[in-house]
């Protein structure tokens, strides 16, 4: 398993309706992606329009190839594009080592 | 529950030794932390010397307060600041939503 780590920066003062937008959006169209096995959304606590998405998938190609150049796509970003104050910034990661109950 | 998230970038070749140094530093030193509930570490794939570190702490005071001004802090940066390429970039985050089985 893989994890893909996404830096998002939203427009001020948009935050509610981002929460639900990518809320929905994981529930009704990343849900249904070939290969995504969870995924996590924290937002800054320090910097308010700062976002970070986790995502974890079996292979970088469930991700790059399946989602990116698949159909859920565009729906996926037609439901949170509009609220990015900036390109999100995606890399993906293996794991290292973590404490009992957390995700990989 | 709340979320530390530090970017750390290592200095180049030295995944191997820092894998095993983040990983002594957690079970020796960040477990003994007021407060810790958990901890994860991945590394880059695209950006093989970056590391993402995230810790589930109870509180913002407990990682601020307790351990950065506590006498562990200088124990855990003994073993993993030999490796840091340029200081840490460290946030706190609040979940917004998350998976069954993902950690906050």
């Amino acid at each position: 398993m893989i994890l893909e780590l996404a830096e998002i920066r939203i427009k001020p003062g948009q935050q509610a309706a981002f929460d639900e937008a990518i809320t929905r959006a994981l529930t009704t169209v990343m849900s249904q992606a070939k290969g995504m096995r969870g995924y996590k959304v924290n937002k800054g606590i320090e910097s308010p329009e700062r976002y970070v998405l986790q995502i974890f998938w079996d292979t970088i190609e469930n991700h790059n190839v399946d989602f990116r150049e698949g159909p859920l796509f565009a729906q996926w970003r037609a439901i949170i594009g509009p609220f990015f104050a900036s390109p999100p910034f995606v890399e993906h990661f293996d794991l290292v080592v973590k404490s009992d109950g957390a995700s990989a």
